[in-house]
Order: C-alpha cells, then sequence, then structure tokens
C-alpha cells in the first residue's frame, strides 16, 4: 500500500495548473496537468492556498517506495473553495478549508467510532494529489472543516500543519495515552515527532523526552514542551530513557519514523503496561511476536484519523493557542518544489511550505 | 524466554515429594524431588491440594520450546499454607490460598499499576514448578490471595482456574475492552480462550463469537456466554466474522492460541480502530509492520497480570456467581501426569486437573 498512487497527466483538453510531479526517485518536476474539476457530485474543488512536502513523500523519493509512473505528489493542503458537487451542504463556495491527507464520508460507523482515516468510503488524498494551484477534494462534507473567518498568515501555517503532521503527532499522544502524571518519550524529531511533543505538553503530560541529536530541533522541541532531551539512539537510547523514569521506562512513547530501529527502540523504552502511539509509515518493520508478548505493552497507530482532531486544531489554532506552524522552517514557491525535496531529503529542512 | 526453568532435582538430603518432571518432549515423568523449604523470608510454602496442565506445557511437550534438562512442571495451584517465612505479614498458615503464574511484590510501580506479571522482582512460578505435593511460593505477601474460608470441590476447581487460565482469559477480554455494545471474537477455543468468553460476558460484551470447530467446546463457549459460532478457519473465519459484523469486523478480538495464523486471523478480524488482546505465548510469529499499521488495531498483551483480578475473581467464584472449573473436564492423580499430558497433546481433554 502507497500513499500516492500515479494519476493521469495526460488528459491535455482541459485548462492546465502548476502541479507537483515525481517522475522517479529524486526527479521532482514541476508541471502543467489538467484543472480538477467536480467528479462526484459529493466533491469540492479548492484553490489551494499552501501546501507541503511531508517525511512520507521521502519515502518513494529515495526509491524505499515504488513509483509505478509519474505521480502527482502531495497530500496536505489548505485552501479556499471554487467549487463544489450538487450533493455538497455543509460547504460553501468561498469557504476557507483545512482537511486531512484522508478523505472520509465522516458518517460511517468507523468515522463515528473516531477513525476516519480508515473510512469505508476513504479516499486517499496522494492519489489525488494536493502540491498543486488547484485540488479536487472528495466527500467534502465529511472531509473538510471550515476555518472561522480569513486566517492571518501564521495561522494558516498552522492550519496546514493541522492537515497531516499536527493532526498525527495528535493522534500519536492520544494513542500513546499521554497526560497528567505521564512520562512521554519521543522517538522520532522530524515535523511529526516535534508536534506530537506539542501534543503530548497540551495533553498534560508531566515530562516529555525528545529523542533528537539535531540542536535545531532540540529547540523547537523544548519550545513545544519537551522537559528532557536524549541525544543517543538504539539501546543506549533505551537505557537514558530508562535512567530517567526510575529505570522502569516510558508510560508513554511516540513512535514517529517508521523503522525497525525506531519501532524496537519505542517498544523498549517503554514500561510494561505502558503505550506506544506509532505514526511512522512502518517500512520493512518486523516484530518479533514473542518479544512484543514479552513487552507487555499497548501498541496503537496507523495513519492518523486527523479528521477527529481537526475541529478541536482548527480552533486552537484560530484562537492562538497553539503555533504548530513553526515547524515550516523553508516557504518556496510551489515551482520551486524540486529544492523543497532535497532540503527535506539532506535534512536541511524540517518541513517545505509551497507556496502555489 | 520460557516459561519453565530446569531445577535441581539431584538433592537427595531432604525429605522428598512426588512431582512432574518432563525429561524431553513427550517423556513425562512422576518423581521424588526434595520437599520445599523457605529460602527467603518472604517465601510461604503451600500444600498443593489442586494443580493442573497448562496449554503453555504443551509447547515444550511437543519439541517447540527447548528444555535445557529435566524440568520440574507446572505454575497453577491452589493449596493450604504450611509454612511462611519470617518477613511474610499477611498471609497466615492454614490459609487456604490461590495466587498466579507469576509471583509478584504487588507494591512496585508496575505491580500497582496492574502489571504485576512484569513486576520487578516477578518469579515466574514454571521455574517453581507447582505441579507437585507442595511449592515454594516466593514473595508469598504480594503473590497469594486468601480464600475467605473453605472452598467447596467445584470452587475449588474454579480457583485453580483463576490462577491462569481464567485470569489470563479475563485479561485477555479487558485488554480487548469487551464490554457493553461491542462485538467481541474470540480466537482459539482452548481454556483460555472459553474463559475469555465468560469473561467478555461479565464484562457486559453486547455478542461473542466463539471460533471452534469442536462440538464440545461450542456447546461449553455457548453456556460460557458465546452468542455465536465460527467454524472457520483463516481468511474464511475472518469473512464469517466480517459476515456477522456488518462487513466492519469485531470491536474487540481475543487471541488465545499463540500462533502466526491465529494472530493474522485476530488482526484481520477486528474493525479499525478496535482492539486485540492477544495472550496466546507467541510461537514464531512475526508482525509485518506495514500490515499491522494499515490494520488500524490497538494490540495489547502479553504474560496476564493474574493478580490484578484475583480478588475479584475469588469473590466471584466464592459467591457462586461464575464456574469456570467447568473447563477441567478431566482430573486424574497427579501420578498420572503423563496421561493427562497426553490427553490435552491429543485434544482429548480441554484442561486438565491433577489431585497431588
Amino acid at each position: 500500500m502507497s500513499w500516492v498512487t500515479t494519476c493521469d497527466i495526460d488528459n491535455k483538453e482541459a485548462p492546465l495548473v502548476r502541479a507537483v510531479i515525481m517522475h522517479a526517485p529524486r526527479d521532482i518536476r514541476v508541471e502543467d496537468v489538467p484543472d480538477p474539476t467536480i467528479l462526484e457530485p459529493t466533491d469540492a474543488v479548492i484553490r489551494v492556498t499552501a501546501t507541503c512536502i511531508c517525511g512520507s513523500d521521502l519515502w518513494p523519493y529515495r526509491g524505499i517506495e515504488n513509483l509505478t509512473g509519474p505521480t502527482q505528489m502531495g497530500h496536505e493542503y489548505i485552501g479556499v473553495v471554487e467549487q463544489i458537487g450538487d450533493d455538497v451542504r455543509d460547504i460553501r463556495v468561498g469557504d476557507h478549508v483545512v482537511g486531512s491527507f484522508v478523505a472520509s464520508d465522516n458518517t460511517c460507523e468507523i468515522c463515528l467510532a473516531g477513525y476516519q482515516s480508515r473510512c469505508v468510503h476513504s479516499v486517499m488524498m496522494g492519489g489525488v494529489g494536493t502540491q498543486s494551484q488547484y485540488a479536487r477534494i472528495p466527500l467534502a462534507d465529511g472531509t473538510l472543516v471550515k476555518v472561522p473567518g480569513e486566517p492571518t498568515a501564521a495561522q494558516a501555517r498552522s492550519l496546514l500543519a493541522a492537515s497531516d503532521v499536527l493532526g498525527t503527532g495528535w493522534f500519536a499522544a492520544v494513542a500513546a495515552e499521554a497526560g497528567p502524571g505521564k512520562t512521554v518519550a519521543v522517538v522520532g524529531d522530524g515535523a511529526v515527532g516535534l508536534l506530537a511533543i506539542l501534543a503530548a505538553n497540551r495533553l498534560g503530560a508531566e515530562r516529555i523526552i525528545a529523542i533528537s541529536r539535531h540542536a535545531d530541533r532540540q529547540a523547537l522541541a523544548r519550545r513545544f514542551g519537551a522537559t528532557d532531551i536524549v541525544e543517543e539512539r538504539g539501546s543506549e537510547g533505551v537505557a537514558k530513557v530508562k535512567e530517567l523514569t526510575g529505570g522502569y521506562g516510558a508510560h508513554s512513547t511516540i513512535e514517529a519514523v517508521g523503522t525497525q530501529e525506531s519501532m524496537m527502540q519505542a517498544i523498549h523504552s517503554t514500561r510494561p503496561g505502558g503505550h506506544i502511539g506509532y505514526v511512522g509509515v512502518a517500512h520493512e518493520v518486523e516484530l518479533n511476536g514473542m518479544e512484543l508478548f514479552f513487552s507487555g505493552v499497548h501498541l496503537h497507530g496507523g495513519p492518523a484519523p486527523v479528521r477527529r482532531f481537526l475541529p478541536e486544531l482548527v480552533e486552537l489554532i484560530m484562537t492562538d493557542q497553539i503555533d504548530p506552524g513553526e515547524v515550516f522552517d523553508l516557504t518556496l514557491p510551489l515551482d520551486d518544489a524540486a529544492e523543497g525535496y532535497r532540503a527535506m531529503d539532506e535534512r536541511r529542512a524540517i518541513k517545505v511550505l509551497l507556496t502555489p
């Protein structure tokens, strides 16, 4: 299963808009693609006001995930509604909106239980491609959350973060049961890991251990609420977390990388009975049953049901209670997307915002 | 990691008692071993009034787990206290007691959080060996629960079930968050799976799907509260559970086998956001990270912290509200243990009680 799917970019009849296309690993081009149109009566088309590059976009960029052909990229977005289908009731033309990286009806039994990322009618937005000037949003009423009023530039940046990295970090913190009295360890200092720190802090965690070896990310981690920094990885990192937690391990651990090493570091850093929220897309990870059994941890994760948290996150952002947009440390025009991918790949940037 | 450890059976100076020794796969003998004595001031010695053979004892019996030498078997027990060490305060000579298969101090931070099976001072009772006339119980105050009064024969049988299979099934049901409004699927129709049905029923589950192809076990499953029976295994079994749950899968799934097939059946039978409680000791199980990620389930299990539930279970049993002892469908004298192992191995018996 991939976050991105190949799309038809050979239809030359429709008006054209600019969009980011990955042709092959490390081959990013910004090209003209057909202007998105309403295909289903539940669709909306938005003018994308900001989009960004995700850590998960680096998997195919690095050739770890296979592309089946030229692929329109992107699944994070904020924008203004340009058109709506005949069955759209709650979203109106002109609304400022944010949605998650999975379109969902928000009415099925799975959505109602808070797992909109696994909606029975879910559409992965990576298959739509939002690193573009315009995007078609399926199931607009279920997917999009209206932003009250007009966001400031800082709020817009934070709303864009809510679309995936904040929502995913928030889910990870909730899945890890971060809260009062808890010590939370965070494996991964990318945008998701950093925003999971912000989330754990908002959820009332007593102590938050950021695992990071980069001074700039450590500084942001502290600004978001980290109380301790561990620079070591693997078994040394585990030993440090144990040392900071009376030998027991963390109550709650957030895994935001998706490698075998990071998953094992998370499992080993957690006390028996503790909770792990894992949101790194697990690549080539195999969990040994016996080891997991004797760890005694709770394990929960997967594609974050960001939609569950969006109304609350929009409220926190539009009342300036949180500023998750700080994770964007590089802003580029959409046409410079290739440089954005390079900067994230080389870890020169935590998270790159693209302005269409 | 093994449930059993080799013990010293060559000390011929102490008085001798009868105990079950596994010499090699399928080689069970009942032999004389030294009478257990107080080794630590926190120990008690009990006269074992009933013990039993566990599904997990079949792993070394079948050669799937390696023995390092002749091994005294057994980790389930009820009995009467014969001796106590100088530091034992709460347990007295003459008390009828039951304990779990893990000795625990019940005072450390992990115990207080309800994970006594991972107590920082835990002692696996499989390393002590309770298929014997007498047994040394480490950390007696933390491990043993006093039974109020003298149990009847039926109550004694049920208390013995509480020592592991009932406590483990109960934990599995709690880990799977079985409760009102939930549909619970149970993979595994051994004693633990059957008693997980009893537990899910007591916890208020709306619907309980037992996966079993044996008429006698199906009957017991229904008696314990199963509302539906699925006979199919693997993907056919998954399809049946989905069919019974509107296509979504169970809210809660209990895994009580410990094989790759049973774990995957459990994961695939559970809806996104659902909960799996797994208590089968996972042998040669590897969970693919990507598959687990996209399943969106909660996974929790491991060696059950039976001690957490024992006070409640003793109360339910001694007031005749539950009769988990029904899982014992064969009772033999301790000296006939070899036949008991054979009967369980060949699935002629669900659970074998041994009377020392």
